[in-house]
């Protein structure tokens, strides 16, 4: 088959791979219906994070099993299934306290930029669907796959409640889908960080309230006025640089809570400055597969339509110009259709 | 009066100060039962945190009132009364969340190792005794005014719960004190890192269950072998270097709770480790105010004795004495009395 590979800044390829197979009776073998370019597949593609030979790229899919090892029980060829970027047993004593991406046995895959997907530790890792979904719900459960369960964990972990102020700095993917997490979580007020028109727009129609255009000091000045001087409740840091994490933290009332789901990249904290500014912190890789069934729900009742974050669909064998849009910010999520 | 003040590292004197008295309308003055050296004392003792100036020190106070400006209402001369290091008016939109230490008027007030001591924004500050306690609680009361309230907060911080699996690195006065919480929170298993024979032994006194006396990251591979490989529940950091940081975040599971109380000193964490840990991260200066009704109660029904932290006494005018044993761990704290 053929697949994305990324050689190198600014060089994405879709060439010759070989086909996945079942390499360990745990695996499965998905047909991908839909996969898609993900913000973090930017850090690379910018090579501002190095790599070191050419990567198979995409880790969110959602697609039909066609083939599962021996020891697979949970699922079965024809199912449609959803998965998240870490494969994980969901059985290990992390798994159990809902820290899937941080299982013991946990395998990060990227190569779902493809027709077809090999996926470890299916068991613990795929979740089906009620049944074969309809062509216009499947952007959304891929949205599920990764942006909708990373902004979901973004409101928990910043303890999004009923009643509190919340901002969301960032208006990516997973920002937007953080906005509407937080609205389902039913937040009084929820302010996005954004400059973008077309982000704008799609933030206030998945529930922001206020939206500010203003960054850095100038942005945390903004909150402040807009909380009369007491700061937010809960700040959902959804970008992963220095400058948004440092705003996120300045922008919270003491005791309040900063989520961050975004890798960070050259972020150092200082003790003394945290330690005064009395929040609550929490964050890492979002644990995806403890919301999966909830998420799933959510999209097969059409309670929530995450898909609408895609807004440049592409046949897969176009995949370069899916990552060239979203560098260029002209699109904020390219789906990728094999 | 005369009243203790630091001229510089290893500096203490007792000397002549002026006399407190009643400057703004919400000022009491109280004349001090018993004070006390702090751990956080040391680090401008030990040069550590450079001062420009000679400066008053001692925070933690219990005593009669003896006056009162003309607009407190809550307090009135005669009554025993115990406070927190940081006035507050307990009014505000920080204290009304439980966060008095970032109280939007708050005072850090720094001159109780003296007989007597002006207490800003009385009313929100002090909290009175149900009646005058016998001489054999003073030192519990005095105790709950910082390094009780700290350790209390360094549990709560942490989400000590039934059943948990608490860390506690540290074994000064908050340490030991965090300890005694953790077992009024009704913790399952309470790890004390201690090398140190007498606070090991009150350690166990306040309910640890195990004492590990390795450090770094032996440290933490002890703590990883107690637990099965995952990690604490809890972790409370109650000294405040780089080092004790470090050892919290790596002994605590992915999604487990580090809190850490004490000002951090040249400390900086690295936000990508930071991300992959996966802990929540709370703490700051305590809100020991919040706490204050509580722990007074606690103590007048005789359910706790936190003030057995003190083993030594002094009459306030060797106080500098008191600085050298701490500061040469030949006393966990001492105890002053005017």
């Amino acid at each position: 088959m053929k697949g994305t590979v990324l050689h190198g800044a600014h060089d994405v390829r879709f060439e010759d791979r070989e086909d996945p197979r079942i390499e360990k009776p745990t695996d499965a073998v998905i047909r991908i219906a839909l996969s898609c370019v993900c913000g973090s597949d930017l850090w690379s593609y910018r090579g501002i994070q190095k790599i070191d030979q050419p990567v198979a790229m995409g880790h969110e899919y959602c697609g039909v099993v066609e083939e599962v090892g021996s020891a697979v029980k949970s699922v079965k060829p024809g199912q449609f299934v959803v998965g998240s970027f870490f494969a994980s047993d969901n059985t290990c004593a992390h798994c159990r306290l809902g820290y899937q991406s941080s299982c013991q046995h946990r395998e990060f895959f990227g190569s779902a930029q493809a027709p077809f997907l090999r996926v470890p530790l299916a068991d613990g890792t795929l979740v089906p669907t009620p049944g074969i979904p309809t062509e216009s719900s499947i952007p959304s459960l891929l949205a599920s796959s990764d942006v909708l369960g990373t902004g979901w964990f973004a409101a928990e972990a910043a303890e999004v409640k009923p009643g509190k102020t919340v901002v969301v700095v960032g208006d990516g993917a997973v920002g937007l889908l953080a906005v509407l997490s937080a609205r389902q979580m039913k937040a009084e007020r929820i302010i996005t960080m954004s400059r973008h028109q077309t982000r704008q727009t799609l933030a206030r129609e998945f529930g922001a309230t206020d939206i500010v255009t203003e960054r850095g000091d100038e942005g945390v000045a903004r909150i402040k006025e807009l909380t009369k001087g007491v700061g937010a409740d809960s700040v959902l840091e959804c970008v992963g640089t220095q400058e948004s994490m440092m705003q996120a933290i300045k922008s919270t009332r003491p005791g309040g809570h900063v989520s961050y789901v975004g890798v960070p990249h050259n972020m150092t904290l200082n003790g003394e400055q945290l330690f005064f500014s009395h929040i609550h912190l929490h964050g890492g890789p979002a644990p995806v597969r403890r919301y999966l069934p909830k998420l799933i729900e959510m999209v097969w009742t059409e309670k929530i339509q995450p898909g609408k974050v895609f807004d440049l669909e592409l046949p897969l064998d176009q995949v370069a110009e899916g990552y060239r849009a979203m560098d260029e910010r002209r699109a904020i999520k390219a789906l990728l259709r094999p």
